[in-house]
């Protein structure tokens, strides 16, 4: 199986389907191609998020602000899984969770989009490796133009033998991307907002577990009501904001059939203070 | 084959075609992820419109603004088909296609969010049955972490054997739904918008067999012209409106390459006076 | 394989899935449900930059003003692909690209709207036959009810027979689409505006080559400062605007991290007076 995943929106990521197809029988699954435009950091949540539910697959993944520059393309692989995408961070955050690392362990460390070494702590479960590219048809489509031939590449040789591949050598150094550390206290936390969803809700860094016998929240700012901690949306009354920890296992901010991220201001990099 | 449908936007549906996949090798797919939001009746009537054009299938269909409340999760079997999802009214009107029944019957009571007892008269090519929920991964996204895993057990079961999952059982009652039921006079008929489609045709209840030998129409509100009725939308003048029978089968308000909502201000949910 | 594409958004290309998967086991592949809507040149635009990355197909394609009306279905055969929808023009461009044709064949002439002769220069490699349609279900949706069965027979019967199929015929005459025809000068090119895709970049038909060796570019009118040639986007600092080769070949305006068309204030169909 070979997973599609990019900000491309359409019709794009139809090109990378016929390349795929055009070399392998595979079966091919978009994942989702509206992915938070040229966020890498709002990607590899949400590729965090969705692909430990597959079996194992060759994932290729694209949001790349940063195409037909020099950054390298990279093979990641994790647990049975490979990831090709480009060397900005993307790739890491979901491959330790394919890897099987918890995500307190993702959280763990302070945001770092500086180069890492491949041999850093934590790292241990996962392999990256570098593509050497020829010249691609075009320096604006490597979707269509670099990733999803070495996807198909990978899978036809088999993710335990991709190593064979004379295109990749292992990585000394690549991007790395790390969520942000929240901070908890005995009666608050301050973490920040990482992706707001389609219905609007505000997904932040903090760890449900917070929430673990709280009835009641307040985020930091004048004129904010405390809010309920609820298990789901329905369980306060329509249009009544609420804390939650939401499917990803992160505390939630919501509106039961409305959105949180306007009622209460809250946009992608804000951040949150939080007493209880 | 397994369908999957929702109001989940993105990404939310990659998580639930993961988990399908991991459990079975069924073909997968997606009918659609952008039903209205938390509208119930309304993906209902996309799911009646769909669903019948497929060979038999599991369809998981979740619009579900219940989701972590006490509603129950169903499993619906009709006319070799089974549909998977909450117990909010959601699946009956497919259900009852699937079996099928004609529209006629299925607009033939008036709108019912009550319960229905199981043995009510015109569902009798249906069963519904209750699956008992174990205590599910979160409380916000049932898609993944009851739905999905039940259509895919459903599938490796078969329909036809499914009542031999432990987890299912015989509803005793459920949440049903029925379209409202217009009103046909000699020169006239009474209705209601049910859905505006992306090309902004407003989709009523009223059947397109009342427009058999009917020329133009009349909207009862002040100002309106006559509208023609046409057998499709390039019948009229770019920008002119125009009545007709839409694919589902039902009276349609358009207007040739323009928006049918805003020439005539009709949302889901109006009511339509019409004479002619 | 069948693949599909329209301007129909959501929730009406399933039921052409239904349909396909009704009549065949063939592989599915949707192409794009977002087309620009109702716009046949875009259309034609993005499938002939789309399909010829796909192996051997059958592609059903419907951008369609005119359904319903008396316009004709076609099959169109090119390069082991065949392509099924409307005679409007939106099959020719692809199908010119799929018989191995160069885009500069295919821009040669000028736009022409009017009906072609079969035996037309260029088209040699290209066979087109016209659909005897019966009495469809529906005069609003012959993606569902003419295009995707037809899609269906067509690959059952197989390409390389298709002409075999009784309601298939050798078409005396169809529409054609040509996009329009650059004038390339020593210092500089006028050409227009063909789409704008979701990221807001301007993709012209003005063939990249032009750009060779030009470091600047001027578009003509008062207020523009000179746009560098860069090879990609991120050659220029964020929130500038640049000249580039997009992955179609053509000459593209873009700006980085943000979107050429609102910058530029080009849209679709302008006309470009470019300098260097």
């Amino acid at each position: 199986m070979i997973t599609l995943a990019s900000d491309f929106g359409d019709p794009y990521p139809a090109a990378m389907t016929g390349v795929v197809a055009r070399r392998t029988d595979a079966r091919i699954v978009d994942v989702s191609h509206d992915l938070p435009r040229q966020d890498v950091r709002a990607g590899a949540f949400w590729l965090r998020f969705v692909l430990p539910e597959f079996p194992p697959a060759v994932h290729c993944a694209v949001v790349d602000p940063g195409v037909g520059t020099d950054r390298a393309a990279l093979v990641v692989r994790a647990g049975g899984h490979a990831l090709v995408g480009p060397d900005n961070g993307l790739l890491l955050p979901p491959a330790r969770a394919l890897a099987g690392e918890t995500d307190e362990a993702d959280a763990g460390g302070v945001a770092d989009d500086g180069r890492a070494a491949a041999d850093r702590g934590g790292d241990g479960d996962i392999e990256v490796f570098a593509v050497r590219v020829e010249d691609p048809a075009s320096h604006t489509f490597h979707g269509r133009d670099v990733f999803a031939p070495v996807a198909a590449d990978v899978h036809e040789v088999g993710v335990s033998a991709l190593d064979r591949l004379p295109a990749l050598s292992p990585a000394s150094e690549f991007a790395d991307l790390r969520f942000p550390d929240p901070a908890v206290r005995d009666d608050g936390a301050r973490g920040e907002v990482l992706v707001v969803d389609g219905f609007g809700n505000v997904v932040t860094n903090l760890p449900g577990s917070v929430l673990t016998g709280v009835d009641t929240v307040r985020l930091a700012w004048d004129g904010n009501d405390d809010l309920p901690v609820a298990p789901s949306y329905a369980h306060v009354d329509p249009g009544q904001p609420l804390a939650t920890v939401g499917s990803h296992g992160n505390v939630e901010f919501a509106v039961n059939r409305g959105r949180g991220d306007e009622a209460l201001s809250l946009d992608p990099g804000d951040l949150v203070d939080l007493t209880w």
